[in-house]
């Protein structure tokens, strides 16, 4: 979810000191800080209340869960594995210390499952909306997967189905951890980023990072169940390419890695299109065979 | 500053995964996770419109600044190098590109000077007050300074003079990362905690950590030129020991070190005092020779 705010921290992100041993700033999920022979890996997402959730449809304990589940999705979008957080709260006077403590507890319970622990953070009452940041560190094994290393001819991939995740299951997502490393540890993973604001829209990222188009097959795309199957297929498609929130890995592949990845059943993947033309070319094949623009906005209307 | 909420994230932190390298959780300064064989820093430290500024008082260019140099002093007080740093901000719709490119000015020279790197972070606009998170790393180079290494018999110094920071220095203050790095090379420097809210409530940290006592000089504590000449001696005292937000280091040497430490003059340090008794034991010694318990607050009544 970028906004004009967004450019000042690229732009503050260039500003590299001499001293720094920073091999990646901002513009990919994770920062990149080589500390001796290991390289850590950075980033930060925030919730907050009134733009990201409403705490008359939740409970504290979705909101906690989910601001670990965001970061822990940005080291999985690296092939990295997580390690500390450090959570900061700007409480209201409406919240007590058992809803705050429910919070924590979705955060900490997460953070279990996933190996991370709660390192620190900072906590101020205010008066003005619930606020969670959370910074996460994580440790990289191999190379980090960024965003910029597809290659012309590579297939596109996603762990798992897309669409619906914003009626309510991205309140409850599985952040791709595990299948990230396990995916780095038996494939040579070119690229790869998590689908927060939806397979339109993020394909872009992989495409200009990497100065590459790419096609996209419509009969392909998996659609997830959340989608309502009432609807007409022109609007499923729509709503797996454009609702956000499914916080599935988008990675490509070479040829022959993708020949392997189809074989294997281990870990849920689809192959959905492939990496050609320059960054501007973002194509969907449709099911009638004919090859139509993807925008990453109005969808409905261009699919018409 | 703590509060109730504080506890929380007490709580989370000794949650600590088996999977963790996790040496220290939360309670000092900093984190210390180990990553290979470098110890890094992790600490985390927020600043809200309406509890911590106003921006009718200040520039944008102030609070970025701050919001950097509170956690540089975080790092200064183990004793490590700062590194980098992930920038959240919650930004109001009053709040033009140009008033937040200032902020992040701010922020960045601070961060050049002290060959930190902003790498990343996140931004959302809200329709509610202005709040900065910073996230930072650092490396520690000898063993974290931690509060809990005091010993009986260590004296107490601290770098700078105090009291008066409150009326606008605390905008614009030094973090003694610089100064920290030169004792922890050429001292062994047992505990360190930076003063923020104010010697009479920070030593408090130490003597707990440490389970010690300590006894207070009146005579030496220096009082910066900040608090008003005009005041009463008692007056002068009260604010040196409670105005909070000096940011000044508070450490702790062995005897020897002390007299090595008084006879140098490159670092600007003031011996104040000594370890001894029980950690409920915080006295200080008055220029006429009584001995008083020091309150962590209503200082002025009880120095009367």
């Amino acid at each position: 979810m970028s906004n004009e705010f967004d450019l000042i921290l690229q732009i503050a992100s260039s500003s590299k000191t001499d001293a720094s041993d920073v091999q990646l700033g901002i513009g990919d999920d994770c920062a990149v800080w080589n500390v001796g022979e290991s390289r850590v890996l950075l980033a930060a997402d925030m919730l907050l209340e009134g733009v990201h959730f409403d705490l008359t449809q939740l409970t504290f304990y979705q909101v906690g869960r989910k601001a670990l589940a965001v970061n822990l999705s940005d080291i999985a979008a690296m092939g990295g594995e997580p390690k500390t957080a450090l959570v900061s709260l700007a409480v209201p006077p409406s919240c007590s210390i058992i809803e705050m403590t429910s919070l924590m507890d979705g955060l900490i319970a997460l953070g279990r499952e996933y190996g991370t622990t709660i390192v620190g953070g900072d906590t101020t009452s205010h008066d003005g909306p619930l606020l969670i940041n959370v910074a996460i560190t994580g440790l990289s094994h191999s190379s980090p997967i960024l965003r910029s290393g597809a290659k012309e001819g590579d297939f596109l991939f996603v762990t798992g189905a897309l669409g619906g995740s914003i009626s309510g299951h991205h309140w409850s997502f599985t952040p791709r951890v595990r299948e990230a490393i396990q995916l780095d540890s038996s494939f040579k993973i070119n690229s790869m980023i998590d689908l927060s604001d939806g397979l339109a829209s993020d394909i872009r990222h992989i495409a200009e990072a990497s100065s590459l188009g790419c096609i996209l097959e419509e009969r392909d795309i998996p659609i997830s169940d959340r989608v309502n199957h009432n609807l007409s297929d022109d609007e499923r498609i729509y709503h797996a390419l454009s609702d956000g929130e499914d916080y599935e890995l988008l990675f490509t592949v070479s040829q022959d890695d993708a020949e392997k990845l189809r074989k294997q059943n281990e870990i849920d993947v689809h192959q959905i299109g492939q990496m050609q033309g320059g960054p501007d070319q973002i194509m969907m094949k449709k099911i009638d065979g004919s090859l139509v623009e993807l925008p990453d906005s109005g969808w409905k209307h261009s699919l018409k």
